[in-house]
């Protein structure tokens, strides 16, 4: 019989028509809240331009991603990386449009560290002389770099990393050397099987009494695999760490050194160095770099709020249009899942968090300009440490509330939400890092906990420098039950996160600077304040964008009506979340809080009906999101079914289901699936040709 | 050079050691309390002797596992499954050696439904005729059986499925037939390319006044493939539905039926049937079946207590053996990462819930066997309510808890938790279906809530018959604030879950029965109710398990005061996340609350030096962990080196980094590797002797 399936349409109603009465029900112009949400660097019309160049490439295909090994999915992901260095020269790509065409791709090559961690090396910690001599190797790639700092006994604590970078008095050079196996540099990204160079971060070991002694970690530049064969070069081990949760297409790599010489000059030496007879140069300021610092942690609250986004324009459509049930109380037709408060609750207060986001980025910006202006003009750093306590803390909350985030969604989606035609496989588990990486989320926090334990200490002794300092004063003032209006007042919703900051803070400050308790014991709670700090940001950040503020560029007011609905939603579900906060700061009381859960239900039944639109205006194009679910156009079921009955290779053989026999192909013949699955099970498939090799190739 | 990296070793102090030191720390006796734990169905032995029978079959190696692709993970999968019913029939083993082998393996394979699903269904629900015809061939595997049940279209709603089961009248059999594209079965494991039978769940339409009418959703088996080709019979399109976040191995499979004629003996008719004439036979009273789902449910608890324990037993090794940054207030060496609050706030909980989750386990074994042996017994249904409602709520609120807090695990084990050698990414992605399987958790959780709303009215109106009427009625006649002693009285401690119940249960009686709302609209508290009672439920087992009673089988004295404070933990730690639901309730009040984080800090210091034997005594051997962090030996880094350096099939291939060739790997040229690459990208590759099939072998 033939292949009937083709007769066949979804039952009705179809999800198209689903989502243009989705669309028809709400009058936000999503073009014009893209424009809005989307200004920067020309966002829309770059999406556009680098789209319309690789989405019909072969190579860029993701068709099969889900179905390729993790050996392969390296490869591919070399192949895209080079084609898009080819591109770049090709159409005169600059930087942002090669950021671009990753963000579409949706994958880290093995470039990855290359254009970023390895040339931002180059750039900010070059001397003049080096500069000279690596920036162009760099530009026309005509070096490959991995930035070398994590070891596999040491990530987080960067002091303590084991490699040695011994001074060597007769030759006037370095010695980089392992001395143990944990001083193995462990999850650089490029370095497993790609980079012919890297930045390696190794005590800085110089002669001092006759002996050497550490002078801390330094950046080093060196050659480490040989230019024509990329084997490693004499003294170093190097290799790919294997599989991880996510980035199947990076090489994160191990480096072991022995005795590995490099010259004098291969200490980057813009801010420090070593002169001809091993004296240490002792470091020059380096405010501009923590800036820059701070402007990654910018970005990752900009990507962060495109990840989000993603996982909720995919739960969004697709429990718009998905139905189950008929309300218990009235026998209809099925009723679409987003309209269930238990669906609700968990999706649009992640869709008010992808506002908030994108507000408090947007502010983050700002305020790294505004620093960077005043360290350029007049050299004045007085804003540098908030920037960075900021930043610190922001990086934890929101990278947490993003890999929480996308989980939710793709939970909430039921079991097509784990099925590979969600897209959200990659999503969720390549992004489950972010909480870890740059910093893990447990540990800043506590960066922004000591800066706020500084600022109540001044403010306590009366002097008020910073903006934080004039919140705490007038807290310390008037510390009596607030019993903010957040239900009537908007100001009053900000007023009430910054009263449980204060209150959080003057806590951590008796505990610490009065009761001298040891910093260790309080970390739980200093987590919490730098939590409690960071929402109060975002929070503070909306209301200023969508209340106090004109949205800029402008929108209609109809739909700012809708943001400030959505700023409402995300601070009362966080309140909500951490009500014991709030009511101990007595920003709010109990007989208070006893309505908050009517309130949230009802700022979601007066958003439900702009979901679609909402997440429409990220413009996340269908080819970014690789859904089936997600669809813009809704046609959800004929594209699972196109995915699973004409895509899938494990539908290209039959197998045999007898247990009796080994055979697993139908016709290969027990002896034949025999050796061919144990070289499965043993990691030797594929490898028949170098059978007798007892190493990997180094 | 040689490769150098055999001469080196992880710095001091080793982990082998580390461990040792912990294991000393602590004068629990591990074996002791293993067999407290593992007592039924002489757990311990069965491992040790099923695992001692697989562990070192090539087929069952786990070595390679995350490098294969998906495609081949089902070969091996079913190579794996073929083998274990092999060594099924050569040792004898009975089903609970086979659910063994399975859960050491920590695969679920292609023959899954087989032995669960298809078999039950063929023993519940065939009558005396069928059972004769199709019990021997189920049982010498002679068919190989799938359960059919899921949509495209519908899954949590099963009387919303639309595959269509026509009575023909004149030829006195069943014409089974999919009406609509989402009418597909999907889903359905074991059916994608393995099973040759099905039980098939189809709407049963029989003639009424002439026309044909629904009778619901039905069982009935048919033979699928053909038994020779195993390719799908005539009037079916079957096949796998592609990839998920986890269960790599199993083939979940589509099916569409277009006029596929079954005979009227294919209707499962111990319950229900239809005469020769197509006349409904009415069903019987199917109690005892609603009492096995509740086993199934029991049996999740107690597999969900093995999986979080195994994600507990990886982190708290490797948390212990982790050391990074010294104390900031004191200069010494560096503290192990289990030391900090920051990390035992999230992980000792959960060692705690392991234990939780087993009293709770017990208490449903109990309680299911007892509400058995009174309807065998004495045709006494009367518990079956609470059993159910019970089993409802615990599935909804277990899968929560261990779903993120196996992630919870991985994330705190910071970069190596992202890692293959983690041994958690197949423990987090298998089981993030668990909260959706079996009755998705934010669903089931309403029948729960419907039961206590159901009990509260019913002890309004003064008739006290289940168990926990006691409990509302004692709550109704004093409403007033308790302040219970949660810190000084462990007896109190229950009670404040009580008394968060009893108010939840009369706030929502109110809503829903005396101001009439709406059941959707309430659906958010309805949930939160069901998961307070399930909370409820943990605690209660707990205490009556470690507080009241002696716990059986005996543990040391010293052992029990440690299960006591895991009792203590559990309960404040849920008390901490929770604390609004207690405050309105009046269990507590503000000024009790202030102190909780003092009290869970203190008790987590207590636990802290008794970590590793506690989850030592969960007896998890390193073949089912798979993990270089959690290995019982501790020898983390040299594991760790091992799996990257020599085991990583990356690492065979070198490749060509210059983004000028396309050149991939070394050597190969720039032609092949083109070619090579689009077949990844595209999916064909590894199928060139297929070009130009167009179709997939249906």
């Amino acid at each position: 019989m033939a292949d009937f399936s083709a007769e066949l349409r979804p039952a009705d109603p179809q999800g198209p028509d689903i989502l243009n009465q989705e669309r028809a029900n709400s009058n936000i112009d999503a073009s014009q809240l893209a424009r809005h949400l989307l200004h920067r660097n020309d966002f829309l019309e770059r999406q556009r331009r680098v789209l319309s160049v690789i989405e019909h490439l072969p190579v860029f295909s993701k068709r099969n991603q889900l179905n390729i090994a993790r050996p392969e999915r390296y490869q591919l992901g070399l192949a895209r990386s080079k084609e898009l260095r080819r591109l770049t020269l090709k159409h005169g790509w600059d930087l942002e449009d090669f950021k671009m065409a990753e963000y579409l791709v949706g994958e880290v090559g093995p470039y990855a560290l290359h254009t970023v961690m390895f040339s931002t090396s180059i750039t900010e910690q070059c001397n003049e002389e080096q500069m000279r001599y690596w920036r162009p190797k760099v530009d026309s790639w005509e070096v490959i770099g991995a930035y070398s700092q994590t070891e596999l006994g040491h990530g987080s604590n960067v002091r303590g990393i084991e490699t040695e970078a011994r001074w060597n008095s007769d030759t006037r050079d370095f010695t980089i050397h392992s001395p143990t196996l944990t001083a193995a540099k462990w999850w650089n990204g490029s370095l497993g099987r790609t980079a012919n160079h890297a930045i390696i971060i190794a005590q800085l070991m110089l002669p001092k009494n006759g002996k050497l002694v550490s002078f801390g970690p330094h950046q080093f530049v060196a050659q480490i695999r040989d230019m024509k064969t990329n084997k490693p070069l004499e003294g170093l081990v190097i290799g790919d760490i294997g599989t991880k949760l996510g980035y199947a297409a990076m090489d994160n790599g191990y480096m072991l050194f022995k005795n590995f010489r490099v010259p004098r000059s291969a200490l980057l030496a813009r801010y420090t160095g070593v002169d001809e007879n091993g004296n240490y140069i002792k470091p020059k300021n380096q405010a501009l770099v923590y800036g820059s610092m701070t402007f990654v942690r910018a970005n990752i609250i900009m990507s962060a709020r495109l990840t989000l986004a993603r996982a909720c324009t995919v739960a969004v459509r697709y429990l718009s249009i998905r139905r189950q049930f008929s309300d218990r109380d009235v026998n209809g037709p099925e009723l679409s899942v987003l309209s269930y408060p238990t669906v609700q609750i968990r999706i649009l207060p992640l869709v008010a968090a992808t506002y908030a986001l994108h507000y408090t980025g947007e502010a983050m910006y700002n305020l790294y300009w505004a620093t960077r202006a005043d360290i350029e003009g007049k050299g004045d750093t007085s804003r540098l440490a908030e920037l960075h306590a900021a930043s610190s803390g922001l990086k934890a909350a929101c990278t947490l509330l993003v890999a929480d985030g996308s989980e939710t969604c793709r939970r909430a989606m039921g079991g097509h939400g784990f099925g590979g035609g969600s897209g959200l496989i990659p999503l969720v588990t390549d992004h489950l890092d972010k909480p870890t990486v740059e910093g893990d989320s447990w540990m800043i926090s506590q960066q922004t906990a000591a800066y706020l334990i500084k600022r109540m200490t001044e403010t306590q002794k009366g002097s008020l420098v910073e903006p934080i300092d004039h919140q705490f004063k007038a807290f310390l003032q008037d510390k009596s039950a607030k019993r903010f209006d957040i239900y009537g007042n908007d100001e009053d919703i900000v007023k009430a996160f910054k009263n449980r900051v204060s209150w959080l803070a003057l806590k951590a400050y008796e505990n610490r600077v009065e009761k001298q308790q040891s910093w260790t014991s309080m970390m739980v709670e200093l987590h919490n304040l730098a939590i409690a700090h960071s929402e109060s940001l975002l929070v503070e950040n909306f209301y200023n964008a969508v209340v106090v503020g004109v949205p800029t560029p402008s929108v209609d007011p109809s739909t700012v009506e809708v943001l400030k609905n959505l700023f409402r939603l995300f601070a009362l579900h966080l309140i909500d979340a951490k009500s014991r906060e709030f009511l101990f700061s007595q920003a709010l009381d109990l007989q208070q809080l006893q309505s908050i859960t009517t309130a949230i239900q009802r700022l979601l039944g007066e958003i439900r009906p702009h979901a679609v639109r909402l997440m429409d205006a990220w413009a996340i194009p269908d080819y970014a999101l690789d859904s089936a679910l997600g669809r813009e156009d809704g046609d959800v079921y004929n594209a699972l079914w196109q995915k699973a009955h004409l895509e899938n290779p494990l539908n290209m053989e039959v197998f045999n289901p007898d247990f009796k026999t080994p055979e697993i192909i139908m016709g290969e013949g027990a002896e034949q699936a025999q050796a061919r699955i144990e070289k499965l099970a043993l990691g030797t498939y594929g490898h028949e040709q170098r059978k007798g090799e007892a190493r990997a190739k180094l």
